[in-house]
């Protein structure tokens, strides 16, 4: 069986500790110097790591310069760089200080805050920077602790609507009277609602086929129709489906498209089915005053969830939920077996004590909300809402530019710092074969990465803009330093 | 709307990144250094922060020292101390310098690997490090990539045992040829299996009815008895039920209980039944030669979950998750909409590109794999042996401590380092009342922190030994420094 090693093996030796993180922070700063130096999109070949790694884990201890001789000899060159201020594809992941010093704290902490007395300071202040963050997007007060509403931190997105579908359909499957109704629930979206949606409804065992995709048009700017969703519920009815959930999007991940939330909200109303708000991207810039409007109608959700990670500064993971009436949540998610069991949770009410275990997913939970705390009171509402304003600004630049040259035209208007174009059509060019040509072209310069869409047939290229060093060059060359 | 601030606003300026970073690793030295002195449990009373707290976010940005200082003297009063030494409850969470290092490398770099293309080598080294993991805890070669079985990182044991019901739940609606037949879908496990099996059945739409926690003995070591479970999925067969799942677990939360996953096995395969081990605590155990035949059986199961954030020194947070046949599971959980696809995934095959998105709940992931990559090469093999050897050794020997003690006795015979515990009954008291009480005392001296079960109507103290820094001073104490 061999012999133990006999050095003493200290995995949270202090010096070593200090020692160690800082060189780990110096290849992380010289990383964020030379990103750009990088290929944006990763120029590697599948099975490039792997037939250069060794078969089994080390038996022995290496040194930590050797790993990371390898992070920077090995798994830079194969990453795709998110960082990287030309990197204009999917949704930006936001990297700062100030999110990043938050997960060192959560990391080194490393706190489970699964219930209040696992560490209340976990969870009390996670309900305070959600009530900061409510109050940033001015929601109504019925999503906040303070109004009998309710908040928690998910990881993501997809997350919060898997939670909040299950909420949905175990409220309606108490309405009917039994589990057998499953069969019967239909959930509504538009063919532009993150892919999540649909993922989620067959997650929660929502059949398929009672997955409603409705279809959105150009002349609509992409947003869904509440009068086509009311049809379709109709529809459903007539053939004695039952309408669940309907999810609308502020800033679809195709185009940046907004559905407008008051007609939603007056259709979910009239059938009594839950309406979800999917913010993901663009409920960071709704802190601006002059884009809260894409929020109005807000008040007659049950819930609306956002993504601190994308835009607003917080490393990954981050997603703020807020619903109205938070049994519901906890009523689908809680679990109670005996060694969980305290005092503290037994003599629990609505006001002090909450378990947040019981409104996601996992039982294990890490400390996200000091993340979002830092970044909220490192950087201030002022700042966050000019690097909001600042990736706007450099979005309607770029537009600019693609109006002003012949050869593109932008297809979908633009809303946020999303935008959709293309190379205009040439007579007897397959309009996407040239297109996707165009997108090869930038993505394997390495110069620039980009992705796509297909809107109603058409090929279109997508330049998001929003990572910390876009807007940071920007600022630079505007104040010139 | 206000003017934007006219300082530059740079949220990676390198030099304040170093400078900030440096003073955060000061403050968790220092928290390491003294966690020993705080009470193990926050003394704290419900709402003590709420009360504190600014209502609404700052609108400027504040000073860092400001808000560490607060972090020191609100936040750390308020934490219950996972890291400290005296640390038994639940499972413990291990932190260490390399499993920190990790941390910071996955949030400083900031990618996210949901397609192979976001970032080649985050996904072929969760492959590397899976595969690692795979042959230490000596696997089937099916459960590995190469032997055509296939492995991810999630965050949590919950999602890996509500992705892996999914698969199984599609897998059985496929062969019955409708979803319909959701609500005839039964779960097994046992009165003992982690609470997440009944949550995660539930959230995919399972009807609470069907889940059968079926209930062990103390004579049998709390272990689940292959023939009861034929027993029910008989009865239940008989019913119209059709059995679907069944969970055996190594290491159970209670007491630390092992199924003998070999008979359950083949029940398993006899009723067709998908098999899953959930080894969440003890799975890092059988890395040692004299703890693996508790996995001895493991070749009947189709999946297979442990969690290096408990034991394997790994911080929070990170689950490993082998399936003999990743299809299933990609057939439940796949999304494929227009603005994810690319080249690189359209043409994969098996071997060389995976989309680890399909493999999960949510689009976005954290780079897992690089944390639990430092972890296996900085510490090695032999290492991580030493540190669940001495945690053993040390359950041992508070285990003759209590033993020797003539007012106490071993309640369940310790298997790993949970040590399940409890004052002998005296005549005339109520020895539920007795334990509480001694465990209550225990928790609120602050120089402790344990919880407890209930077996059998038995209330039980569970000693789980285990943080980093418990085995730290051991150490110490055996070498003398």
């Amino acid at each position: 069986m061999g012999t133990l090693p006999v050095e003493i093996f200290n995995p949270l030796d202090l010096e070593s500790f200090i020692k160690e993180s800082h060189m780990v922070l110096d290849l992380i700063a010289n990383y964020y110097k030379d990103v750009e130096k990088y290929p944006v999109q990763s120029k590697v070949d599948p099975g490039f790591l792997w037939k250069h790694s060794p078969t089994v884990a080390p038996y022995l201890s290496e040194p930590l310069e050797e790993i990371l001789d390898d992070v920077h000899n090995i798994i830079i060159p194969g990453l795709t760089h998110w960082q990287s201020p030309n990197f204009f594809a999917y949704f930006q992941a936001n990297a700062s200080t100030a999110g990043f010093l938050g997960e060192m704290l959560c990391t080194g902490l490393n706190v489970v805050g699964f219930n209040w007395i696992t560490s209340p300071a976990a969870t009390e202040l996670e309900r305070i920077v959600m009530d900061w963050m409510g109050k940033l997007l001015k929601l109504p007060r019925s999503f906040l602790f303070s109004g009998k509403g309710g908040d928690v931190l998910h990881g993501s997105s997809c997350e919060s609507i898997v939670c909040t579908l299950a909420a949905a359909r175990d409220k309606v499957l108490k309405e009917m009277g039994g589990h057998m109704n499953i069969t019967k629930l239909v959930v509504y979206g538009s063919d532009q609602t993150h892919s999540c949606l649909q993922k989620a409804a067959k997650l929660v065992g929502i059949p398929p086929s009672n997955f409603r995709p409705i279809t959105t048009s150009s002349s609509m700017g992409f947003s869904l129709s509440a009068h086509d969703v009311r049809v379709a519920m109709e529809e459903d009815l007539a053939s004695g489906l039952v309408p669940m959930i309907l999810c609308g999007t502020v800033g679809t991940t195709g185009s940046g498209a907004v559905d407008q939330l008051d007609g939603l909200g007056h259709v979910a109303k009239e059938f009594g089915v839950w309406f979800h708000i999917d913010a993901a991207y663009a409920g960071s810039a709704c802190i601006c005053p002059e884009f809260r409007h894409y929020l109005d109608g807000v008040e007659l959700a049950d819930s609306i969830s956002m993504n601190p990670h994308k835009w607003f500064l917080s490393n990954m993971d981050c997603c703020c939920l807020w619903v109205k009436n938070p049994k519901l949540l906890v009523d689908s998610l809680s679990s109670d077996p005996e060694y969980l069991r305290n005092k503290f949770s037994d003599q629990s009410n609505d006001h002090e004590v909450v378990d947040y275990k019981d409104w996601q997913i996992a039982l294990s939970r890490r400390f996200h909300a000091i993340k979002l705390w830092i970044v909220l009171r490192r950087y201030g509402e002022a700042n966050l809402m000019s690097h909001i304003r600042s990736d706007m600004k450099l979005a309607k630049h770029f537009e600019s530019l693609v109006v002003a040259d012949g050869r593109f035209e932008v297809v979908v208007p633009r809303r946020f710092a999303v935008l959709c174009f293309r190379l205009k059509l040439i007579k007897g060019e397959d309009g996407c074969e040239m297109n996707r040509n165009l997108l090869d072209a930038i993505n394997s310069s390495g110069r620039a990465y980009m992705t796509h869409t297909v809107l109603r047939g058409i090929f279109i290229i997508r330049c998001a803009i929003g990572t910390t060093l876009t807007e940071q060059r920007r600022m630079l060359m505007e104040y010139g330093s």
